[in-house]
């Protein structure tokens, strides 16, 4: 930890902010620059608040240095994690595409979604049985006969299940149904979840939240990680800012910064980041040219009759078209689809 | 509902545009101008999703026009909700003041926390117990051992408590203990949560989430509100912007904002907004100058000695000085505090 | 313009409501659904402020419902602008490249990057002469030297040249040199610049601004036609938000939005929106793989020297091995480069 | 400057950061740490682009330490700035009222308005001449005849004027007529004007960008303050976030942010952060809570009649009322006005 002091600090405020880091238990080591005094402060832990430092008299600024995060880092584990379920790898180098409704809505809907998907080659079955409604007036999901219906059309086709869990009390049932767990945007930092969900063996997929920056996210991860589960990926599905003519802002960049930052696999959802349909093709490129190791794609064999997020869903034919055109790109920067 | 055609539509565009919004439910009326179509479409359930009509060919631009959320409106309740808990009134002419520690830390703490605040004016004494930290690492909170010991704290100085609650499995063990359940801003599309909440009878004070809209924000009160509780109060804690030197973006204007579009009260947390001690006197002033129906602060009797939080705890001597300067500012727009 | 009004509106509010719409020069249609009244208006002029009806007495909401901008718009012109300018195409099927060093610094720097790029086949050489830096302590570019030496060097090696136009009092000696202005993200609502080039017959690239929507930016683009000038191109240069680890947020997703919206084409930076050049290979592919009709992208013959943005400028090598990967990726969505 | 290195350094790209930083011109002080070596780098230019080491092989972060502003900042000097205008202190005890309408619209209007706000306190009169307004179709202002009459309505009711210069074309045109200049959100970072404006011995508002961090508002102070022109003011009117009930979030905290970092005065103004009249009473209420040294207000005698903003500004009654009002609080804080 670096901290800078003021211009006109005067010696008993040094002496106050030097004390005060050493009873924190760093070793500190001063110099005196030109124009300002700087104190090096070795031993930060990862849990401590800077801010008890800043607010001291004299202190211009802190800077933390290290990263608040240690086991999702790069620094700490340098080759890429890679989660292998079955015979699927995610983290490797195929990408990897999730797809199906947004819900799971009744037998037939979800056989025939998963016959669509798997037909294009996806390799994980996507649908929700407990939904996280922003209206309590919404339909909120089939709850375990959904999970059921999921799991039998996955196996039938040969693909793995993912779904969404949304509070402890679930992650029982869930578990038995699931290959891997989903956590949504809106539960990144519901820090019980994410305990909770550590304890188990199962891989684990990390939406980022609307307003959570790379680091929050990564720091969301580290609460799993730390728990015991290692098998964490991440996934992009849009960040909010002001711009209102998509439901999101699709931030594809953080793509290559988790990759710089985190050794975790990152996952792009298009579908969610733009919230139309017409816009899934283009980002689902975009985000497969951009490096990342997997899509997740809602895709409806009737979108228009669908419970939940119809209008973002593709038809059966968008999504073939798309599985061809990400495939290509996948080829153009040297891996496989 | 109201759905704006293309200009250049088709007579074919135009009766599946009808034809669905019928199946929908909806009662139709086209009005033609002099360049575009408009049909009104009238029963707009507030569960219904615009975009199943934005997808179809043809169709411009769809406007929900009424609100998505109901028992929370203004126009579905007219008069102020005012919560009474024992002798206390949160959403009337008083301005209510919540004081106290981030974290219930020692007995020594919260006892000398709550005479400090008591003594000052302020009503409730604020706590946590369970703490939802960003990181893994950090103190995570006494657990029933600080519910205890706030609940005593509490009685002794006549206060009532406010205390945050993390998951439904905390839901029973909490209400043993205090006033007001606190909803925290990461929590604030829990909907899990919200819902089990809504099934209690004990007053819930929901944070706004980083991300949140107002209409998100007053949404996710319509929840609890649905489930049966209806008393609610919101809380603004600060938005995530692009600015850094605050922690937050303390977003003042929602204060009037929702007092016209809603029934309910709404307090304001300058701590947490701001993020640093010595900007907490200025934004609890303008909090309330702008209409705040009470205020969370953070005040501690070592902040330097904190556990969590500290630097954004007041200190006696400043809390006290607070208490002063906002009483005369309710005293200007005639309230009292 | 559709106009919402209150549910329990008095019929004195409602007449008043319609007097100042009449007044303000629109047809009115009333329509009484079961719980609101609407009133439709025919014939909202594009510099209306919808404000003035809103803040009437019994008006709930009020939407626009026609776009603002109407020159600029997909459905006053359905066709794509092509921009032809001697023989290269922006526009049309073809991925234009635009690359060269942030500023002109010397003969050997643009006459060696000119080369470089002409190389790699890219057809446009950016430069800036007059640079608006952040910092009055920056390098403030070479001037009318600077626009010299930009246009021989483009002349030598058989390119176009664009640079940015930073003032009105600039534009007659920037267009003695240049192919195409530059208005930057900073001068995108400055409102005198872009009336003064509207009345220019030289094509222009607009910028989008950090904190512009589209709609904001397209109001611009309408500037600009509006006063003649119909070759406006824009471009998407990352846009303000809370993430720090990229100095913007690159939204891609606005370059699907603006083609289904405006006809105008739309050319995407990712050396500005990334801010590090480790970053500008991925987004790069991602822009094309997104739909971009062409790319703005940094090289400098030796960046660690480079007097300004060295740090996002591409290495020669690193240019060449972004041109082979675009190429591919136009190719996959049909198109060439 | 602080340059921390990556935990698993070479020795030979320890000697390359080196060795650049020595060839910026930097001493370099080198320290080892349990984790990580440090480089402290002495004599940073303002200028210094830091992005120049952190893409250096072997570099994890770089930290500038020493603010970019200079003449602008609150250690180069400590001292309030007081601008005197004749009787008029502006960044004084007093809190200063800047009135009027948005645009000069004719002669009765601006009359009607000065003997209006005059009556009620406000010591300067406010109006604009030259428009930037967003649609091309919208009224673009009276131009000098505006401010002909922008003057005569103040003098004879002893005001001062403040109006807004969008070009450095208007400078000496408009100082024939101003006793302020007023530089628009939308020219913030508009480099030509702030160094034309910095020229001149007129004291100039700065509005603050709509996507301005408090740092990028304090360089652009610095470009005014390093031509020479020592008399600037800040002017807080709400930056741009995801909320859209109000038209911007008036980002309150940013008057206390800047009152330590700087030593220009700060004013607000509710009119343009909330864009509705019924929200400006609250907020200009906790602008002066908050410590602003004045505010900017839009009134007119008959909004609805007003070609430009009518809904934003207040009926003379009401500023009537919000004048009691501001005062009150004023006195609060130990302020008059």
């Amino acid at each position: 930890m670096v901290v800078v002091l003021e211009k006109n600090v005067s010696d008993k405020q040094i002496e106050n902010v030097i004390k005060h880091l050493e009873d924190f238990g760093f070793a500190v080591h001063k110099s005196t620059g030109v124009e300002q005094i700087i104190l090096g402060a070795i031993g930060v832990k990862p849990n401590f608040d800077t801010r008890q430092i800043k607010i001291l008299d004299g202190v211009a600024e802190v800077y933390r240095i290290t990263e608040p995060f240690k086991l999702a880092s790069r620094s700490f584990k340098k080759e890429n994690t890679e989660i292998k379920i079955k015979d699927v790898v995610i983290g490797g180098n195929e990408v990897v595409m999730m797809a199906g409704p947004c819900s799971v809505e009744n037998e037939d809907q979800i056989f025939a979604v998963a016959e669509i998907v798997a037909k294009s080659g996806a390799k994980i079955l996507r649908g929700g049985a407990f939904k996280p409604r922003t209206s309590p007036y919404s339909f909120q999901g089939l709850g375990e006969e959904g999970l059921k219906l999921l799991r039998k059309a996955a196996d039938k086709f040969n693909l793995l299940v993912i779904t969404e869990v949304m509070e402890s009390a679930q992650i029982s049932l869930i578990e038995e149904y699931t290959d891997i767990f989903q956590v949504g945007a809106r539960n990144m930092q519901n820090f019980s979840l994410l305990r909770d969900l550590g304890k188990t063996s199962t891989p684990i997929m990390l939406k980022r939240g609307l307003s959570a920056t790379v680091e929050d996210w990564l720091m969301s991860a580290e609460y799993i990680l730390s728990n015991g589960n290692k098998e964490v990926m991440l996934c992009e599905r849009g960040i909010r800012t002001f711009e209102t003519f998509t439901r999101n802002t699709f931030d594809l960049s953080a793509i290559p910064v988790v990759h710089k930052r985190s050794h975790l696999p990152v996952i792009a959802d298009p579908s969610h980041a733009t919230g139309l349909r017409d816009k899934v093709l283009p980002m689902a490129r975009a985000a497969v040219a951009a490096g990342a190791d997997g899509l997740m794609v809602e895709v409806h064999n009737d979108p228009e009759k669908a419970l939940s997020d119809g209008p973002q869903a593709l038809l059966p034919e968008q999504f073939e078209d798309l599985m061809k055109q990400v495939k290509l790109i996948a080829e153009v920067i040297g891996r496989k689809m």
